[in-house]
């Protein structure tokens, strides 16, 4: 059992081992203890001397040089000096004197603590990248430290390549410096601008999310996800780790996660840093990973110990990948993970201000602060930290990166910073989709058939994924609503992929499939967002009620468009497509639980150039807009759907054209275009358009010479003006369709003050009258829901006839009428639980 | 080592057990073979042997009767008999004669899948409480089949003391299983309705942290907290585990977590019922927990099994509290926790319509559909399955729930139906507030010393929670922001609660303290709710950018609230408090990653009942505003606050009674009362407010003549019309504010429409321009983000100009000066990175 050990495999499970070895005798105690030391200790020891040998076979095969070493080091060095040089300098960015104040930017913003770590990590994800050829990116999930992705971007080339102005010479330098967290450019986060990002800093909680969606149908691709231990803590990134229940070793890629132990939050220690390495061994392991252990603070003991590490994980990677390809119907396998655990702010002072910095919380921002006071002190500190790299022999006169040490980088797309995966766009591929006319049902009068809108754009949906199967560029995601949503024919040609065990009574669950599932929206958005920023195709289904849930995660992809349409290096990639299904208005019973529109509120408040609201009145009209979204790209599109069979209003060709306008008469239920409207009743969302025109009839009914105009609203951007969005209509167009002088009755399926906010400019706006969701809710049945929020048909004719006092007793009349049906509806609907039939029997004449 | 094994203890490790002592003899084979067969495998052996010795022990002093688990088995069929009664029947709840059609509801809407497991469980418990006398709360995690929480309240008596309509008798039993998920009655989810929850059903992800809020600080409490599969898999849940790094099992009270391996959720499996079991102990290991597995299908071993497993639970609960209560420091527990694997759907049909249904995702809503054309088979096959719970043994004539099966359940408030903890209001007890004013800073005159508000707030909340450290009902709850967000004084007192290791270098770290942080938004949310609901009062301080990571959770909060006001039996409860600092207007270089204002706005959607939001302009106002909010009930009050040195404005008495009024003019800006203004400058917000008064000094400084009026607004509902909202204002009082001609510029903290949707009713509307953030936004200074926006001074003087074109020559000339700074001040920037001298020195002359 003399394994020829050297200290700086495993510091710590050497001395284990050691001592174990050097133990005399086991002595004999009562059986407990006895069980304890033979059984239990000696377990991991055996696991030690397994790992040590295998260790030992790659550190031969490696042949690991001191040189080789020593340029890794160095590599490593420039990138930290870089991240430093970046937080401080404006000017003298080699050193090249002493260095001054007016050399540093005035303000100092900016992180240091996470830098070192990264910049570890990814010069060792270089070496593997160049010894196995590799095709990888970077996901820098700790956000903060902007400046080491860069550092790196620049050092490989790419930077230089993107931005000109940022030259391989001390001119770039200069400008590379001077540009962060500085006015006019760029981020200390990780932002778009950085090229090789697929993932803002920021907010955090979602780069294995991302990293996930980046990896699936990229067979031939590692996407290498760094994540803080900050991070680590949010609860997005804490179900993250169970994405490789899904991941095919076959027909995905691969996701290596590397944990940071950084040790410190702002201000706090992290939770993962502080639990014993046993315990995070295990939640690893009950993550499903294998996580391999780096630790340390030494720099040649650690580069040694990475690389290895790194090597024996690309084996092991190359291994299951092989081993999966054999396989028709390959297993989940254990993938490797690293779990790298480093000083924060490694490298940095060791102390400023008589207070330890490295490896504590105070190495989070800038570690050495230049006052006004201590300005001679700080600089001279400065320059020694940032001399400890030694500048001088990594740069040449000019300010070039020296050859040998250049030499390190990967070439051309297999760097990290220039893959295309990273600019998704370049990849992307138009979507295959089908004329969606063909799939549109026969309505041969308005509202007499009925139809289940989502089943209808289910058969759509099935056929794109057909169509694009072997592109294998199209995903759907959702948190286990799919069929629920009525998208049940999508699983004629397809399943939900699975690699987990299945069981008999399972359905459509499937090593392979284009619907991926898990209980999470965090999980679906952030699939999602990877898979289109890789450059591929999707949607997202899920109730209204739960989308609330990645507010803040749509929030950030909607910035990450705006910015990126300012890059022109930055290509486009497909929309984010989200279907919400099970509304507000098709929520009975469920009480308060599942109820809410304002996600539309909230995706209107982004800018316009990026989101788009649709909310198609019937299965036709869907297919028309899902047809638009699906092909469009840069734009966050938003659309309400039903999913219970209800009344359908257009045949497909009229609701082509209406949803390519977006919003119109519809004359069929209006009074002759020659006509002057006495009122104008619009509708936006099924729910609504139903009521409206079940309004309508009941006034065509009772009061036949009122001229009533009915407008339908797909696109909710119409309604803004023109200046405002894109899609709005100019206002003498508005003005054309709801007058200047008459009552607007507006049915809205969301809060009403939506549409006051999108109209209050509108010459009319002092007529309209909104109905529309008020958070008046209970457990009740469909049509209740409505009366409950007045927008229902009879609360619509009673809005109607308010505003026309002209029509007398007539009026009066039959605004008693509807008074009397809704006492009648409410006493119906508490005895027999449903709603009257009249009203679940209605249709239009 | 021949142990005394019963196959009954732990039926899959006993096999492993027998079939490695029946193996003959170890045989020799080479070294890695024999180390695993040696070490690994007999160590799985050891532990069974040690725990089945202690099982045996628990066994033996239970004397665990047949009787007696008749009893409990008959209690579990009464709940579940319900719990299928209530989801079905409108009459003939005891099925005293034959079911017809008319006994159903018409509409049948409810979950079945885990109203089983989660009857099996609550009976269990009360096992336990009443063994031990122990006070418990329970909180249903799945959400789904809140028809199963009713029928444990309803069995124990807390549902009809609540609800006597639902009496204890056959027509309480009518009216009980009538009024579920029924129009007017209550919701299929767990709700607020229902006695004994502090836990909304519907969007999953919540119950641990809840548990955990509940917890803190009620040493003697046990919280049963029942997790689902399904809501396993939710991000905040996935991290929730974390929470015991935070509970001091001396001071903090206990929380139980049940995970209940259900299988299946709506049509997928779930994750964690479908890893290798060896995986999920390791996972939940991992996460700091000692999980306890209770396995099975057969009622009878599994009645054994759970109750000896609670028992053993139960009694390890009492030696860590016990051994806790010892130590001064005590250090953290590893809590045991328990996994219930049982079917889904368990005890219903075991198929329907010839395809499985119990164990299988076919469980998970109403299990037979009675259609019209099935309805006699139906019929019979509902009432076979009823019938099945044997009624007739469980009732007696009169619909009353026998004495012998009833005295199973504990008594009074050790029912957890009837906890007060869960009915927090109850135990509420008024927070100790000094007086604020004497916290407010000396303001000689406005605009001229400087002060962080949040920093005086600081120490206004030390002192709070010195004053009521004895009580230990007040706590603060953030992401690792407390410091960034300037509360520093606090830790005067007190620490960050955190039960890990502590090192050298570490601050403010203890196993008490009335400061918990951990960076997860779900977390301090979820904590934070759950201390409320519990009778305790506290805050979340966050950044302003990061708190639409739990738009949904306030959603729910919100609606929980608005739901309980019209239950006169809750009552009301601490308000949530959100401290909002590090706004949109103090962030600088983090580029767009830190932006967005849109909470406010969120907020704003819901009822007018339960939301109030707070701008105070500086320190005073803070103190004033947060004094009001600490002590109000049953609101989300949401105030964003400065932390950055700036100009404050009130002295002390004047701050107090602005924001008792909420809004008003400032006279010592505007022109004399007696004069008719030419322009209204409202502003609501700090760095609006600032931007403003600079504006308001430039164009007095030129304009002399020219009369403004200052109106700032503290309390942002005070905006709405008195109808909308009770702080809205009476329009009289508006108009005299902001008269109903003259233009108001008005310099907006959030999203301008929001101005524009509060005010579109008011007179004036049409004559109101509103700046406000626009998302526009880069990496760029302090003052230049708001000219990005437009809202900085030099534009507002330019809005005012724009509106008053009578001002002629003049005007022309100011508006040049006005483009001149804006330029001057980019080049500024550009250059310096800082913002002109002539901004940061600004003060009110």
């Amino acid at each position: 059992m003399a394994l020829p050990f050297r200290s700086w495999y495993f510091p710590e499970e050497a001395s284990h081992v050691n001592s174990f070895l050097a133990r005399p005798q086991v002595q004999k105690k009562e059986v407990e203890e006895q069980w304890f030391k033979t059984v239990i200790a000696p377990s991991a020891f055996f696991c030690t001397c397994v790992r040590a040998r295998k260790r030992i076979r790659i550190h031969q095969s490696m042949s690991l040089t001191q040189e080789h070493l020593a340029k890794i080091d160095a590599y490593w060095r420039a990138a930290n000096y870089l991240s430093v040089g970046q937080m401080y300098l404006r000017d003298n960015p080699l050193l090249r004197r002493p260095l001054e104040r007016k050399d540093l930017k005035q303000v100092l913003l900016g992180h240091w603590g996470t830098a070192p770590g990264q910049n570890f990590i990814y010069v060792h994800l270089n070496e593997i990248i160049k010894r196995h050829q590799l095709e990888m990116i970077y996901l820098s999930g700790p956000g903060h430290a902007g400046q080491a992705m860069i550092s790196c971007a620049y050092l490989e080339g790419t930077y230089s390549e993107v931005y000109p102005d940022c030259s391989q010479d001390e001119a770039g330098l200069k400008r590379l410096c001077s540009q962060f967290s500085f006015p006019g450019g760029v981020s200390s986060h990780v932002s778009p601008e950085c090229p090789g990002s697929i993932h803002e800093g920021g907010e955090l909680g979602y780069s294995l999310s991302h990293a996930f969606g980046a990896a699936f149908d990229n067979p031939q691709l590692i996407v290498a996800c760094v994540i803080g231990d900050g991070e680590a803590e949010t609860g997005p990134l804490a179900t993250s780790w169970h994405g490789n229940k899904f991941l095919n070793p076959r027909t995905d890629g691969v996701v290596l996660p590397i944990l940071h132990l950084n040790g410190y939050k702002i201000a706090n220690p992290t939770l993962l840093a502080r639990i014993k390495k046993d315990e995070l061994k295990k939640l690893l392991e009950g993550y499903g990973w294998k996580p391999y252990f780096v630790e340390g603070h030494e720099p040649e003991a650690m580069h040694r110990e990475m690389a290895e590490t790194m090597e024996e994980i690309a084996l092991e990677i190359k291994a299951i990948k092989e081993r999966a390809l054999r396989q028709e119907q390959p297993e989940r396998p254990c993938w490797p993970m690293i779990v790298l655990r480093s000083p924060k702010g490694w490298t940095g002072p060791e102390t400023v201000d008589g207070l330890p910095l490295e490896g504590t919380f105070r190495a989070h921002q800038v570690p050495i602060k230049v006052d006004k006071g201590n300005e001679d002190v700080a600089l001279r500190q400065l320059e020694t930290w940032m001399k400890s790299y030694r500048p001088e022999e990594l740069f040449d006169e000019q300010g070039v990166l020296l050859p040998e040490v250049a030499a390190l980088a990967p070439g051309g797309n297999f760097r990290m910073s220039a893959s295309p995966h990273a600019n998704g766009g370049l990849l992307l591929r138009e979507l295959v989709v089908p004329d969606f006319r063909k799939y549109g049902i026969e309505v041969p009068a308005p509202g007499t058939v009925r139809a289940a809108d989502t089943e209808v754009l289910g058969d759509f949906l099935r056929d794109i994924i057909t169509l694009n199967q072997a592109a294998r560029n199209f995903r759907i995601f959702g948190p286990d609503e799919t069929l629920s949503n009525r998208l049940r024919s999508v699983f004629e040609v397809t399943n939900r992929q699975w690699m987990l065990p299945t069981e008999e009574n399972d359905e459509f669950l499937n090593s392979e499939g284009r619907v991926v599932e898990m209980l999470s929206e965090h999980m679906c958005q952030g699939w999602l967002e990877g898979y289109l920023l890789t450059g591929r195709h999707g949607l997202f289904n899920s109730y209204e009620a739960f989308i609330h849930v990645v507010d803040s995660m749509f929030n950030q992809h909607a910035k990450w468009l705006k910015i990126t349409a300012e890059l022109p290096w930055r290509k486009p990639i497909a929309s984010l497509n989200y279907l919400l299904v099970s509304h507000v208005w098709q929520q009975a019973h469920n009480g308060f639980t599942h109820q809410d529109p304002g996600f539309i509120d909230h995706v209107v408040n982004k800018k316009a150039s990026v989101v788009r609201v649709y909310l198609p009145p019937d299965a036709n009209c869907l297919l028309s807009v899902w047809d638009h979204c699906q092909r469009s790209k840069n734009y966050v599109n938003v659309v309400v759907a039903s999913k219970y069979q209800a009344l359908q209003w257009l045949p497909m060709e009229a609701a082509a054209e209406h949803c390519a306008r977006g919003i119109g008469i519809w004359q069929w239920a209006s009074c002759p275009m020659e006509c002057e409207p006495d009122v104008v009743m619009a509708c936006c969302g099924d729910a609504p358009t139903l009521e409206t025109l079940a309004a309508v009839s009941i006034l065509r009914h009772w009061l036949p010479e009122l001229n009533i105009r009915v407008v339908n609203v797909v696109d909710l951007m119409k309604l803004q003006s023109a200046s405002t969005h894109l899609h709005g209509l100019p206002d003498a167009a508005f003005d054309a369709l709801f007058t200047v002088d008459k009552p607007i009755i507006f049915a809205f399926h969301g809060y009403p003050w939506l549409i006051h906010r999108l109209l209050y400019r509108r010459a009319n706006h002092h007529n309209l009258h909104v109905h529309g969701y008020q958070e008046e809710g209970t457990i009740t049945t469909y049509f209740d829901m409505k009366v409950l929020n007045e927008l229902d048909r009879f609360h619509l004719v009673l809005a109607v006839l308010k505003r026309l006092p002209q029509l007398g007793e007539k009026g009066k009349v039959l605004a008693q009428a509807m008074r009397d049906k809704l006492e009648k509806h409410h006493r119906y609907i508490r005895e027999r639980g449903v709603d009257m039939p009249e009203i679940l029997e209605w249709t239009w004449d």
